[in-house]
């Protein structure tokens, strides 16, 4: 045992090996030591603290309801800074600086407004921007976020005084295809001078194969709004004046009116037509004492135009009412409904006017108290005198509807103007002559920047004198007898006019293609979508 | 000479005889004198000096404008008394009594006056009273008169407190065939007895062949007024809710959404579908961003039914909107929608509904403040308590429908009410499940007396889960690729539902046949007029 005692005694240079260890050990667990905090706090460092604060909604299925409100951008202003607000908008752009902030340009219809958030201790986690700055263009989110006064204008958004700074942010629906195009290039000006290379201008069909994005713009929604306008001006100056609003039907018996074309259908075991105007249904509601009525709806012409102002399915303003002592009453009032609408848009749509002249750049339109009417010989003299050769003038064409639209505007000052007394050779049978000459008749267009908006006139009552004008203009009675049946048990003298909706606002906003006037427009080669 | 002379000498006989002849030649010329005093008198007594103030005029070529007021017969009261005054107005009857007097009916819409003429030395002749009391009803006649204040009420006429004096009477539309019924006949109650030989209905055939004359009653002047009513209480109160009014083409390029039948048209070199409801393009106006979309405009369905609720095209009423948290704010707001229609001509429509009221007896339509909602659920338990067997009550049709109508009736005092939560089965692709039992939906159903007016849902808006339910319900996705476009490039969670203008009309008034409560109604067999 004492060998073994005296040979496991220390030596001098064992003890020095051993403490020389016990220092390599020591220094070795100080470093792990320090390693492990270091990881510790990189873990820390990225742990995501966002949690609960941003990220993909599940399916909204009306999961619950907790009324609380949801905010219009639009009203935003400095008044509201240091509100909390809940916001749902889509994203316009995008724009991540750095890894630690991210600039959101939020759109609600016409109105944009900036939001922001950027990296913040507890809050705001780098994950949360990162994922934030990854969302694509046009995604709908939910916003929720502290409104702040901004110290100058913000001049990328509608919304120039605040800025939301954000709180939570979910995608309530996201993008499962490229875009098209971006909302950018589809808001260009059309007259701003294209630079090479700079940016690109959206074609109209491009923009119409894929409208549901096209009609996001700012200028589309503007638009359609004045769209909505235009009718309900329409409709409220009219039932102001003692009409009342009917629905004809659009399936007809029988291929009505002479000359342009009507689409036909397979009903049951026969055919049916689409009505080209509701022209008889209206005058058969005067012949039964409706008195003044007005009609909304569509309207189909089976030409095979393919012009920028013709469309296979229109909306239709139709009015026709009965008259006392003359057919003025109708021209007159008609009068008085534009200017009404043309008043109504410039009072209470500014707004939306200054939206689309941003892409539409047009001289304001311009109409006067007293509207001017020129009759129908006085309209070709104008032209003659302007260099116009009296031969082809039997009737107006377009281009030199166009011509009258620009002498009148010289010298009127005015982009809409009557033409009266049209010759009884240009307008359907059903149209009144004139008492004392019986070339011209009691009819009459509206136009406006050069355009015809609107035709109509006083009609025939007559029964007997209809029947005689059909023949002469080769349209057979018996192919109209319930139309005729109704003039044949007594009907007031009447007159009206019909209006094409999209070609009032066409021509109001100088958009110059119809299909931008129309949510998803119909031509001869368009049916979709 | 001298003999000649002689000879000439008059004896005293031939003396006395020319005495005598003198005598009787003198007789003579007095009696003739006498006779032709006479005959001037008769003459005198005969002779026209009305000429001037009554007749029929020109064809109206509108061949003077004197701005002379003519005026609306409603708004005579006793105040009127003394007063001159110039109608236009239909003879709804003439009575002539003896030669000397005639009574006429003169009707404007739904209301009638008494006017009256009696031979008046100077003024109105016998030749003038006969006239007119030949005029065949339905005639349009110029009426200038003076207003007197009755003695007693006037039961004939709405018009109770005057009476119009016929001064001129001129006769501006006369009527060229026999009237297929009288309008006494066409405005009889219909649920008055009818007695053996005293008058007779007119069936709604003959009426709707005659339509123009049909809707002349005051019943159906009254009808097409509230029509007209409803569509503007519709629209006023989505404008003030934020809604914008959209048009969308009715011809499609392809037959969408499944079930009901579509209408083909011949397109150019191909074919065209008539839109069966705007379902496809409000939703892609949501998917535009517009957020609060409506329509009205005619909806086509060709389905071979001859039932007294279907029409091959009816008026859509439709609507859409952004959802924020839950389905239930488009219940509410379609809710308070109809509510406010209801009020709306309880308050300003009083005349017209008391109107209809004469001839289509009904108890006045009653709502609650509060609208009862069952769930689908609990519509059956009611149903199954009433004694229905509940094996049949997969679904609820049209008879115990009807049934749940009385239950609710008799339970809540209402024939207004929402049925909530329908089985997912029983509707389209596009309807959102409930998030909690996947065989319910987020849908609801209006009624009105029993019958459904309204169907309406939250609509599917993410596009994976909508072409998977297509898959479900044997829709082809690819068969409706701009729809789904729509969805792709993002849309927010929406709802909305789709009401028959007709049918709510009809349902206001209990009209029970929908053909009463369209102008010009078409369904399998019937295209004209």
């Amino acid at each position: 045992m004492s060998s073994a005692d005296s040979s496991d005694a220390p030596t001098k240079s064992a003890l020095k090996k051993a403490a020389k260890e016990a220092e390599k050990a020591k220094k070795k667990a100080e470093k792990a030591a320090k390693a492990m905090e270091a990881e510790q706090a990189r873990a820390a460092a990225d742990e995501d603290y966002s949690v609960g604060r941003y990220g993909k909604l599940p399916m909204h299925q009306s999961q619950s309801r907790q009324n609380r409100e949801r905010i219009d951008i639009s009203t935003l202003t400095a008044q509201n800074d240091g509100t909390r607000v809940l916001v749902r908008a889509r994203i316009q752009t995008s724009r991540l600086q750095g890894n630690k902030m991210v600039f959101l340009n939020l759109r609600q219809r016409t109105n944009t407004v900036q939001a922001l958030m950027s990296v913040t201790k507890d809050t705001i986690s780098k994950q949360m921007v990162k994922w934030a700055g990854a969302l694509a263009d046009e995604s709908i989110v939910l916003v929720e976020g502290d409104v702040k006064k901004s110290p100058e204008p913000i001049k990328s958004a509608s919304v120039s005084e605040v800025e939301i700074h954000i709180l939570e942010l979910w995608l309530l629906s996201g993008i499962e295809s490229r875009l098209p195009f971006s909302l950018e290039d589809a808001s260009r000006s059309e007259t701003a001078p294209e630079v090479e290379g700079q940016f690109n201008r959206v074609l109209l069909d491009t923009r119409l194969n894929n409208r549901v994005l096209d009609l996001r713009t700012t200028t589309n929604q503007a638009i359609f709004k004045l769209q909505h306008a235009i009718g309900n001006l329409f409709r409220d100056y009219l039932n102001a004046n003692g009409f009342i609003e009917i629905h004809s039907p659009k399936l007809q018996g029988s291929a009505t009116e002479s000359g342009a074309s009507v689409f036909k259908v397979d009903y049951f075991k026969g055919n049916a037509y689409l009505a080209q105007s509701p022209q008889l249904a209206k005058q058969m509601a005067i012949a039964a004492d409706f008195e003044r009525v007005y009609e909304i709806a569509p309207v189909f012409r089976a030409e095979d135009s393919n012009t920028h102002r013709h469309m296979t399915e229109f909306v239709g303003l139709d009015l026709e009412m009965a008259i006392e002592e003359h057919y003025h009453e109708v021209r007159d009032l008609i009068d008085g409904m534009f200017k009404a609408i043309f008043e109504g848009l410039r009072e209470k749509y500014a707004h939306e006017m200054a939206v689309v002249r941003q892409q539409f750049e047009a001289e304001e339109f311009k109409w006067k108290e007293e509207t001017p009417v020129l009759t129908f010989k006085e309209a070709v003299n104008l032209l003659v005198e302007d260099g116009v050769d009296r031969e082809v003038l039997d009737d107006i064409n377009t281009e030199n509807e166009k011509r009258l639209g620009r002498i009148v505007r010289a010298k009127y000052d005015t982009d809409y103007f009557i033409v009266d007394k049209f010759p009884l050779a240009l307008r359907p049978f059903y149209t009144m002559p004139d008492p004392e000459d019986p070339t011209l008749s009691n009819s009459y267009d509206f136009f406006m920047r050069g355009e015809e908006i609107m035709s109509g006139a006083q009609r025939i009552h007559d029964p007997d004198f209809l029947c005689e004008q059909m023949r002469t203009k080769g349209v057979d009675p018996d192919s109209m007898k319930g139309y005729l049946d109704g003039f044949r048990l007594g009907c007031p003298p009447h007159g009206g006019g019909g209006i094409g909706l999209e070609r009032v606002l066409m021509l109001f906003l100088k958009l110059n293609n119809i299909r931008r006037a129309s949510l998803f427009p119909r031509d001869p080669k368009r049916l979709e979508p």
